[in-house]
C-alpha cells in the first residue's frame, strides 16, 4: 500500500488520483475528496494543503491534518509502506524527516532525481532539499547516490562526479574543493569534478551537488531539452520538404520526447530516510504520478532502505560521532 | 585595434590567430609565434601562458610577460581598444581587474554570456567569475546586465530574472532572497525569481546569478542542446523512412545547431570594468574567435563602457560609500 498525497500538484488532485489508480499498485489517496472522482473507498478526505508559499518545517508542524502529514504518518504507523507527493519538495522532505526520521549516521537526507539521459540514466542529488551544504553533506550524498544506483538500479561501480565550475580539482566553492579531496581519497568510483554539460553526457551514474545548484541544473536540462525539441518540431513543419521529413521523423521525435520526460522516471526519491519517500514532479501528468507510485513500490520491493543503510555502513560513510559510540553523546 | 591573446584556447594558438585574421577587424595577436603561421607582422611573440591550473590573481601578478597580461596592458596603454582571450576566464578577469580597473562604484566585475536562445538572446551573468557573491553584487549584476542589453543590444526595458530554486520570492539561499526584495523595490523591469528552465524560455533578456550556479547552468544548457541535437541526428539516420526525413530536415537542423552555438555569439563579456574585455569560449573555432573579436569591436564602437557607467549612475546603482563622498575615505 502506497500513501499518495493529492494536494499541491500543478495539475490538481483529480490528476494525482487518476495516476494513483492507473499505477496498478494499491494506493490510499490523501486529498480533497470533493475534487476527486468517485468511488471514494481509496480516499481519505484531507483538504488541508501545504503550499510553496509556506515555510516547510513550520507548516508541517502546524498542520498535522494536512494531506501530506497524514500520508507520511500512514507510513510511520505501518498502514502504508511508502509516501508519494507531487507537492512542494521542501514540505515532503520536512514531513518525512520529522515523522519517518533520517537513518542513523546520515547528516541530511537528500532529494535525488534520476535524469532520463538516453542510454545511461543519471542520478542528480541534491535536487533542491538542502540549499546550503557542508563538505560532510556533499561527501555523504556521493555515497548515498552511489549505493542507490548500485542497489536499486543494478549499476556496478557507479561513476560519481562532483558538480563544479570546472574539471580541475581546485575549481569550485570551498566546500566543493574539500569534498573533491575527500572523495578522491575514498573508495568510490569517483571521476572528480564535472561540469554542467557532463550531467547529460551519459558518462556518469551519479552527479553530486548542493540543492540550489542541483535544482537550477535539473530545470536547465529539462527546459533546454524541451526548447530544442519544440524548435525541431517547428522546423519540421516550416517548409514542404522539411514538413515531409518531419512527418517521417515524428514517431522518432515522439520517442525522444518520451525518453527525456520526467514523467518517464517517476520523479525524485529522498535518500537517507528510514521510510521510502518519493517526490513526483510538480507538473506530473497522471502517467508521471503512476510512475512515481511504481518507483515507490519498487523501492519497497527491493528493500532499498535496508540495502542503502547496509551499504553506507559497509562503506564507512556514516557520521563517525554516533551517540552510541561517542562518550560525549552529542548528536550532530 | 583589438589585442588578442592566443594562449589557453582548447584548439590552440593557430586557431585563435586564424579567427583574429578572418574577423575583418585589425588585431594584434599575443602568443607563441612558433605555433602561429606566418606572416608574423601582426604577432607579438609571447609564449608564456596562464593555464586553468594556475591561481588566477597570483599568476597574473607573477607573469607580466604572459600573453594575457601583455594583451591587457596594450589596452591600458592605449595601443589597443579591447582585449579578447579564449584562455581561463578567471585569469582574464584578474588581469582586466588589475590593469584596466573596475568602474568606480562597482563592487565586482561580472562575466556575462549572451546565450543564443532562438528568437530572444538572453544574457546570463555571472557565468563564472564570482563564485561567492553578496546580495549587493547580485543587485549590481542585475543593473549592469540590464544596461548592457539596453545600450549595446537595443532592448527596451530588458526583462530581468533572478535565478533561484523556485519562482516564489522567498525561495533561494539568503543572498538571493534579499536580492529579490531589493530588485522588486527598484526601477528595473524585474520579473522576480526564475528557474533553470526559464533561461531558455525566450521570455527573459537578463538572468542574474552567482558565478558558480551560472557556470553550471550555462554548461547544462549548452550540453543538453548538444545532446538532444545529436540524438535527433542519430534518430534521423536510424531507419529508412526516418533517414529520408532526416535528410530533408538536415538543413534545418544545421541552422538550429548554428543558432544554438556559442561560436555564434562570440562568447562572454566582462561588465563593470573600465576597458572592453571579451572572453571567447574556450573551445571556440576560428569562427567563434572571429565573432568574439567583432563583439569587442562593436562594444568599442557603441561606447559600451561610457554608456554602462552613465546608465548605472543614472539608475542610482553604484556603490553608495564612494571615497569621494565618504568622510572615512574607505573604499569597499
Amino acid at each position: 500500500m502506497i500513501a499518495l498525497d493529492a494536494n499541491g500538484a500543478d495539475n490538481g488532485a483529480a490528476t494525482v488520483a487518476a495516476g494513483g489508480r492507473e499505477s496498478g499498485v494499491p494506493v490510499t489517496i490523501f486529498g480533497p475528496q470533493a475534487e476527486i472522482p468517485a468511488p471514494h473507498d481509496d480516499v481519505v478526505d484531507a483538504p488541508v494543503a501545504i503550499t510553496n508559499d509556506d515555510e516547510p518545517a513550520r507548516a508541517v508542524r502546524a498542520r498535522p491534518d494536512s494531506s501530506l502529514v497524514q500520508a507520511t504518518k500512514a507510513v510511520k504507523e505501518g498502514r502504508a509502506q511508502a509516501v508519494v507527493s507531487a507537492g512542494p519538495t521542501g514540505a515532503l522532505m520536512a514531513s518525512a524527516t520529522l515523522h519517518l526520521k533520517r537513518m542513523k549516521g546520515v547528516h541530511r537526507p537528500a532529494a535525488a532525481v534520476l535524469l532520463p539521459v538516453p542510454g545511461s540514466p543519471t542520478l542528480l542529488l541534491d535536487s533542491g532539499a538542502n540549499l546550503d551544504v557542508r563538505t560532510d553533506y556533499l561527501v555523504q550524498f556521493a555515497y548515498m547516490g552511489s549505493v542507490f544506483m548500485e542497489a536499486v538500479h543494478g549499476v556496478a561501480r557507479p561513476r560519481v562526479g562532483l558538480l563544479s565550475n570546472g574539471h580541475e580539482p581546485k575549481k569550485g566553492v570551498p566546500q566543493v574543493v574539500e569534498a573533491n579531496e575527500r572523495l578522491a581519497a575514498g573508495p568510490l568510483n569517483f571521476v572528480g569534478n564535472v561540469e554542467g554539460g557532463d550531467i547529460v553526457s551519459g558518462e556518469l551514474d551519479v552527479v553530486v551537488t548542493d540543492g540550489f545548484t542541483g535544482n537550477v541544473a535539473l530545470k536547465a536540462v529539462e527546459g533546454t531539452a524541451k526548447m530544442v525539441g519544440s524548435i525541431v518540431r517547428r522546423a519540421a513543419r516550416s517548409s514542404p520538404p522539411a514538413a515531409l521529413g518531419g512527418l517521417l521523423m515524428s514517431r522518432k521525435l515522439g520517442q525522444l520526447r518520451h525518453e527525456l520526460s520526467q514523467d518517464n522516471v517517476g520523479g525524485g526519491i529522498m535518500l537517507g530516510l528510514r521510510g521510502v519517500t518519493v517526490a513526483a514532479h510538480g507538473s506530473a501528468s497522471a502517467t508521471g504520478i503512476a510512475n512515481a507510485v511504481r518507483l515507490a513500490q519498487r523501492a519497497v520491493d527491493e528493500r532499498m532502505i535496508e540495502r542503502t543503510e547496509a551499504a553506507l555502513r559497509d562503506a564507512g560513510a556514516l557520521r563517525t560521532s554516533e551517540p552510541a559510540i561517542s562518550l560525549a553523546g552529542t548528536d550532530d
